[in-house]
């Protein structure tokens, strides 16, 4: 049904062959750096640590529509628990497999290949079109798309509208557009006791006891209630550890890691501050670390979601889902600077399983709504 | 100011010398079969799997009291981090250094050459004398003392009075005799929930979150008052662990070890029955598998707590303090058979540590001590 010789099904086997397991780019970006530089792409490799970074930009003047992604993969796992090789692109009955197939080369051949028939069709259209692409999406996230988007605000390189190929569909491509994303918070706590014989509870002091009434407080804490974009504020205990294995000796310490995805209607700060007085209202003895993983972000509905809700619209004839939910992406680290930020590519099921999958359908109409997308953002009236 | 050629210190550092990590006797037993044969000793070495236990007997006929023990010692850690090599005695400012001295090698010694003196000038005693002695008392306690007693059982021999050599004092030798332990209960639960990504909380099911307050309620609980001779029974949480080291997955299961340690006020059965009953109240899925350490004895006053609180005023002129307090030790084993089980040694404060040390003065006293118990059941009016 499918047609084998698609130049995205070409462009994402070629992809998936190059084993770019974080935060390895293993010749990825030079393989679209060769398809967009003939399209007249100036293309800049942004090396940070070990990251490589790839910000390609097609005219200089004009608002800025940017495709964002990442050539890294998560890693396969044993490679037998594969049914064909993760790194040796694999077709059948109309399914492309490997690692990164959904994860999101896919996407990266779909936005090189929509991008190679808008300029052949338009190649006088307005604005400019660019590429951020990293290696280290799938990692701590430090040397990628934070130090392009503080490079680019550094010369004052602005980004209007974003499309990040992230897989951001759950039965079809294009059913769910995710146009913002919650924040997330992580916190590691240690609650302080008095190591000691359980012979002789009076001269210690456990720390579990202590601390469970704070923790059972704490997850049951209705945060926010959300909103029409975002659900509830959610609070998860991820991780818990105490004591040294033998039965007989109190712990002198508990260890407690916990994540808060948040809404809109509550901050970092405010989340931190209604943490700290529970834990106090409890009398505990603690240390309490933060990293902030990202800040929720949401874009208005305007040029860029009218586009691509009409884009989807066209090529499968249905309108698709907005939606916040779902896990973090580097949307959140280009939506501060003031873009439009938004995702869309396939089904992501199998992202991170073994035997991970894209149908072959899907990247093609991926492929059709990036270019629509294009044409109604950069051949409209829509340059403002 | 001490003897240094005293029998009971020559014996002790014989006994020091050889290394005998549990299950390992190294000899020791060996040692101390050579010096109670001559006294008409029946020597019978129990080998059960990897520990050497010895039960030696002198008289077949009425009421036997008892000295248990261990040869076996804890492991010394690096030897570097002692004064002095761990199983080389050294004697220096009237005190013996060396793994075991405290625990309970210098007990052995004592025993020994109280019961030289004692038959020395009482060989037609009434009664018999026994030595029930393990190499495995600081380790699993399967293959130790449970199987003697279980071997001494199903051939209806029987101890009355037993005196166990551990190292029961505070602050000087004799200070305290411990006539009872409470028993020891471990819980080993697991609360089950579903593995999920804490982007999607409503998909998955926290563990952590679900146990909280049941753990809080255990914290909490009263389960007994104690009595005269007990403390109030404890609960301690001595090691929880939940989550995959990732911050972005909820944990699939808790895993929650706790232990007991029981007055005569509650039973085994009685505890686990609330505790099922406290863990049901807050619907939580879970297993729960237990290990009953040890149940809780008292020592009934009368003639063996008689005999041995007159002999420590008969050697140091002061009057004992009777307790149940700390860890459980191999009494509680003897303790069921219907023994009158005491628990008299010297001070604790070095045992299990480096530099672990006994003074000249109260291995000197203990031997006295030990030879006067033996004179006071078995050579007045007691036996009956």
């Amino acid at each position: 049904m499918s047609d084998l010789s698609h130049p995205t099904l070409e462009l994402a086997r070629d992809l998936i062959a190059r084993p770019s397991v974080t935060p390895h780019d293993a010749g990825c970006q030079q393989l679209m750096a060769d398809r967009l530089k003939p399209l007249g792409f100036d293309i800049e490799t942004m090396v940070f640590e070990d990251t490589t970074n790839m910000w390609a930009r097609r005219n200089h003047s004009g608002p800025v529509f940017c495709f964002a992604g990442h050539t890294d993969v998560v890693p396969p796992g044993p490679e037998s628990d594969w049914h064909t090789p993760p790194f040796e692109p694999t077709d059948k009955d109309g399914i492309l497999y490997g690692r990164g197939a959904a994860d999101m080369k896919g996407s990266l051949a779909a936005m090189v290949v929509a991008t190679e028939r808008f300029v052949a069709k338009h190649p006088e259209h307005a604005g400019s079109i660019a590429f951020l692409i990293t290696s280290d999406e799938e990692g701590p996230f430090i040397n990628g798309t934070v130090r392009v988007v503080e490079t680019l605000e550094a010369r004052n390189e602005k980004i209007k509208w974003c499309v990040v190929g992230e897989p951001s569909s759950t039965h079809y491509c294009g059913d769910v557009i995710k146009y913002g994303r919650r924040g997330s918070l992580t916190g590691f706590l240690t609650v302080h006791g008095i190591q000691g014989h359980v012979a002789y509870p009076h001269l210690a002091s456990n720390p579990v006891h202590a601390a469970a009434p704070a923790l059972a407080a704490l997850a049951g804490e209705v945060w926010d209630e959300g909103n029409d974009a975002f659900p509830p504020t959610s609070f998860q205990i991820v991780d818990v550890h105490a004591g040294t294995g033998a039965s007989n000796v109190v712990p002198g310490k508990l260890n407690v890691t916990f994540n808060l995805r948040f809404s809109t209607e509550s901050t970092a700060d405010s989340l931190k501050a209604r943490i700290y007085k529970i834990l106090d209202q409890h009398g505990l003895t603690y240390e309490l670390n933060w990293i902030l993983n990202g800040l929720p972000f949401l874009t208005d509905k305007g040029t860029l979601i009218d586009a691509a809700t009409a884009a989807v619209a066209d090529v499968i004839g249905k309108t698709p889902e907005l939606s916040t939910a779902g896990g973090t992406s580097d949307g959140r680290f280009i939506a501060p600077t003031g873009a439009q930020v938004l995702e869309l590519g396939p089904v992501n099921a199998t992202i991170h399983k073994v035997n991970e999958q894209v149908s072959h359908d899907d990247l093609i109409k991926l492929t059709d709504m990036y270019e629509r997308i294009l044409e109604r953002v950069l051949v409209s009236d829509n340059m403002g």
